[in-house]
């Protein structure tokens, strides 16, 4: 299977150079994969040459506009048709190419997904998944922000679309995917949460649905895929990043208290290492955007070559793992359950294949 | 102000031994203060003498019960009629004692106090507040999960709240109020959080309403109290308690790894004890029950002597500033606000207010 990937080569902090230099890296792991950078022709032309990749794998097509990282997504629908983000989604849609990764603006790159992409058939709402440290390696929580209101129907097809990425792109065989809650007993939460476990118990759509976790269960690493609104799961994202950069900083004063602190920093640097490549939020490069139609990765907009080469690995093997044809194919044995059931106009929902089963 | 404290001195991992301990140590600091302990008399006698305590200062009300910390809440209200706690929360609502102090079953003190003590009138729902560690200090944070349905006006009445217990418990003198939502921007968040924001905006309750907060701001320590429902603010909570967790182990381990670092440990020990002390989620302890008829303090379960004489100390602070009054006097105001306006039977609502103001 060959795959062509868009890179939107104007977004992020330090684009275009950390993105070309990304994707140069990149391609040392993927040789056979294809890029197509959008972005301004005259400063990729020579930074493309620079890193001296082979320019079999990579074309440059000519954006004349940038989203700029304050525009609200709504002016970037809008305005910004020209854009070297909006033209590498749209190559997407087109056919193209296989995936998008952006460093970009993220409302508007979202915005934008969403409008062009549209939703795979039978999810209603698309969800921001990213990768959360754990003490134990990682673990993937959706949704982080897309869907602020949000239905049990939602949160169920955010489940199921977590346990697809865990299984294909993240190689875990029987994913635990946990629902976010205030306490582990049964009868806990409000009733969308409670609807939600009821639908994941009885239909038995998900392998194995662990039931409900608390907010320690994130970074214990309790279960592989973390499911929970976009409320939620932003203000516990931003709330596990605040809690390590206090940390971090509590670390960093009394580090500078004494002579006996200086030198103990010194042989405990090694340490000190170690936390940052484990907890500091940069390190988790990335979002991806589940239920879209066609596979679309946000990369940090601060990241680094090598992250952005991460990011762009991500969009790879999502593609190449066909992830979105598992979405597809994981809702089609909803329906095919309730294939003999009288059926209304209405398009199915999960609550109706709930009830019919 | 003479004040009483009733102590359920049977509820907690360590009790009967370490709440007669706590109380001791809370009378050091509160010479003037008298306690009521409720419990087994056989065992609490003894105790007593041992601390060699000021015998005017402390009596015992003997209980033959205890709420077992595994008691589900409706149980516990329907069974536990002669439990220590139940009789020490009884004796703040019959005026005997000006506050309850419990290192129990928390599900079980907050369902028994919400019934026997009821809320302010004007206050719809209590709310449970603790505080959290900040790079700063400390801040207030409510609702930590006494609600995981809720309104606009709950949320409104939980910054009133928040706001009254900052300045007169903590000494804040204009305590900056904080939204918890998923952006700092006007136009984040579902449609609840909107209407607060609003309200609290147009009505001017809070003095100093700072707008929406983020989850990195709770322990950036942006403002002074952190406004969220139960089930935002439970997650948040227990998600800051785990990432300390995940880094704790994380450095335990490393420091394991080579001669160099652990001597690096041992002249870095101080750091650590610096952050266990800020961030150690044992340290802060215990939780305030705010809006109710009546001062209810929840110790941490497994808190030693000085964690309770702490919980202890909040629960004088509180009964002598005349928290709860401060809560009245402030509702009152908003009362005022519309006495002019015609008015139906219904009880006034916050939302009300703000219609007529």
């Amino acid at each position: 299977m060959k795959i062509t990937i868009a890179v939107d080569a104007m977004g992020g902090d330090s684009a275009p150079d950390i993105v070309v230099h990304g994707v140069s890296l990149a391609l040392l792991r993927y040789p056979d994969v294809k890029f197509i950078l959008y972005g301004d022709k005259a400063r990729l032309d020579p930074l493309i040459k620079q890193v001296n990749m082979n320019s079999s794998s990579v074309t440059v097509q000519h954006a004349s506009e940038v989203v700029a990282s304050t525009m609200k997504p709504s002016a970037a629908i809008r305005n910004a048709k020209g854009s070297s983000m909006r033209l590498a989604i749209e190559s997407v849609a087109a056919g193209d190419t296989d995936a998008v990764v952006s460093a970009g603006n993220t409302g508007a790159y979202m915005a934008m997904s969403k409008v062009i992409l549209r939703t795979i058939k039978g999810i209603q709402r698309p969800a921001l998944a990213s990768l959360m440290p754990t003490t134990s390696g990682k673990t993937l929580m959706l949704d982080l922000g897309a869907n602020v209101e949000y239905s049990a129907d939602n949160l169920t097809q955010f489940a199921l679309m977590g346990e697809v990425f865990s299984k294909y792109v993240l190689g875990v065989k029987s994913p635990a995917v946990g629902l976010l809650n205030v306490g582990a007993e049964d009868i806990k939460g409000h009733s969308t949460i409670q609807t939600t476990s009821q639908l994941l118990r009885e239909a038995n759509w998900i392998d194995n649905f662990y039931g409900f976790i608390e907010g320690n269960d994130i970074l214990a690493g309790t279960v592989d895929v973390v499911v929970t609104d976009g409320f939620t799961g932003n203000v516990a994202l931003k709330t596990a990043e605040g809690t390590y950069r206090a940390i971090k900083s509590c670390l960093d004063l009394n580090f500078n208290a004494s002579i006996f602190t200086k030198i103990g920093y010194l042989l405990v640097r090694s340490v000190l290492k170690k936390l940052r490549t484990q907890f500091d939020p940069r390190q988790h490069n990335g979002a991806i955007f589940l239920g879209l139609n066609g596979v679309a990765v946000k990369s940090h907009g601060g990241t680094d070559a090598v992250g952005f080469s991460y990011a762009v690995g991500v969009a790879i093997d999502m593609a190449s793992r066909e992830v979105n044809e598992h979405i597809s194919k994981n809702l089609a044995k909803w329906h095919t359950a309730v294939e003999s059931e009288p059926q209304n106009d209405k398009p199915l929902t999960v609550s109706d294949v709930a009830m019919a089963s």
